[in-house]
């Protein structure tokens, strides 16, 4: 690990403002400057719609079509200073995150996702530069997850406030819920975990190495189309692990009144997660087990019905007594924290 | 007007604690103190569902069904210090206003609302009487509307922060867009105008009273209903009222490419705005004509096509050059603002 050196730096590798650069091509104009409706033909100028998409940006509402009349919801938010720090994360990657975390609920109820609306609030003093490569990262994402942008409320506010809500189409083969694992199924996992918690850890302690785990905290890297894949296979149970492996996985023991263990050789041990639990002094599992922000997808699914690229990593029992759980690592209870409280 | 007495204090009308008073019923307990899971559970236990409703809180999305495949889908944010102030609004009316705001977009719609799923944000050391009075405002409105809590996200925040987004069904009868005006059309308003802003107005100058205008800032009373009325009326466009009335027919002129003349003495004057205007020294129309908030329906109709309860306040008019639109007032154009720009 090298701390970061603000001299001698490396070449930032996106096209926009490396972290905590001020506004080096925006002539230091600022959201103020511009003011609320400029900034919303910012956002909508030249989107394109899929063929979901009914009415996009620039009524009261949006519109979307589904194919059975289910429209799936889920709304997550982030909030500069809780969920991201501008010196550590350009308005790239905040963009990019802000949209990844959201497809990633639909992608674990085994859904497709159509569109979002988005809620940006923010002082009047933010750069303009910052927002456009923000909304960059946004449609960026955007992209890659075929999702479009259909709406969205601009406010002011102290902190940068993003609220996501994406909206998707569940179809024949889902909603696969958190309520469906059944003892004798396997475990499985696709996607990685603890990468953007070691970032974290990084990035906590002044580093910007190792930069693969660095990279996972700036912006999570979802398996896009798996849940879909999964559902279509027939898993039972299904969730985005945002919160930390055992944590999520417990809300899947807790709904299935199952028992789950993980096997902690199944799940390898990356070099760089290695790496910063070296550095840190703290085992490098913690963060394998119990880091959110991969949002991998964690499913269960009767043995034999295992779709491809899934990595089995624990089994499905009968809990002791009725609507009991638990969650345990090779056979043992995990000791200390499971995941990610925001209160505590 | 009275300036508000901190003795001799009038009895407070709401079941939630007044306004600035410190957390009177909840032992000193703060969400911090209970954490994020235990918060999730007091929204959502015991909550009703409607019958759109396929899958309530609780999973990774939450899912509805609407009659023919069409989702209408719109967001709101509300910030602390900038759409409310805890001094000036209890918790129940800022829950209450969090969702009427929301469904009076969906009636703008000329659709019927379903659910909201609601991102709420705040500091640890937010009373938990606050909240729970908050969540009891946001269920009471809900239930008014006839709408169901169906999702959400809770994390820290430094300021309140209450993120709303609303899911409708359009039905047969709509969408009624902004763009759908014609010349000849008939301009109608079914709610009310300038009543909030008369109430803001005064709250800002350290007054409670006259009380209709400042309850009126504090909760507003969107007319239920009335959009899926004018939609089957046959309503060409249709907007809320929310910025302001100028600005917001501006919308419906814009889209529609037409000009629309509003005619003053149709809008009444209400006795509490005027005497906030007197109070003031502000031309009182300037709060019926740009002020925002009541969350009124303005719509155009084709003459004999007005269902009842609605108020002709104009009409439509041929734009001189193609594309071109304007808002005139008594065919005058109006000076001064229009609306609310967040940042200007």
């Amino acid at each position: 690990m090298n701390p970061t050196a603000s001299s001698g730096r490396s070449p930032w590798p996106y096209p926009g403002p490396r972290p905590g650069d001020d506004d080096p091509a925006g002539g230091g104009q600022t959201i103020a400057d511009v003011g609320e409706f400029e900034l919303i033909d910012l956002v909508t100028k030249g989107l394109t719609e899929n063929d979901q998409v009914e009415l996009g940006p620039g009524d009261d509402a949006a519109i979307v079509r589904t194919r059975d009349g289910r429209t799936l919801c889920s709304v997550d938010i982030l909030i500069e200073g809780v969920h991201f720090r501008r010196d550590w994360s350009s308005a790239m990657d905040i963009g990019r995150k802000a949209v990844a975390v959201n497809v990633s609920d639909i992608e674990a109820m085994g859904a497709r996702p159509i569109g979002i609306v988005m809620g940006f609030s923010a002082p009047g003093d933010l750069s303009l530069t910052w927002v456009r490569y923000f909304i960059q990262g946004v449609r960026e994402e955007c992209d890659r997850a075929g999702v479009s942008l259909i709406g969205g409320d601009i406010t002011k506010a102290r902190d940068i406030t993003i609220s996501v809500t994406i909206l998707g189409d569940v179809g024949p083969e889902g909603p696969v819920l958190r309520s469906g694992a059944r003892p004798g199924d396997l475990v499985a996992l696709k996607g990685r975990v603890g990468w953007a918690a070691a970032g974290l850890a990084a990035l906590s302690r002044g580093f910007r190495t190792p930069k693969a785990v660095v990279e996972a905290q700036q912006v999570p890297q979802p398996p896009y189309g798996a849940g879909l894949e999964a559902a279509r296979a027939g898993a039972t149970a299904m969730i985005d692990v945002s919160d930390g492996l055992l944590g999520d996985l417990g809300h899947i023991a807790q709904r299935s009144h199952v028992t789950i263990d993980v096997h902690r050789s199944a799940l390898g041990m990356p070099e760089p997660i290695r790496a910063v639990g070296q550095a840190t002094g703290i085992d490098p599992y913690v963060y394998l087990l119990t880091g959110g922000e991969d949002h991998a997808l964690a499913a269960t699914f009767p043995p034999g019905a295992l779709p491809e690229g899934w990595t089995v990593i624990g089994t499905v029992g009968e809990s002791s007594t009725p609507g009991s759980w638990a969650v345990t690592v090779d056979g043992r209870p995990w000791e200390g924290r499971q995941g990610y409280d925001h209160f505590h």
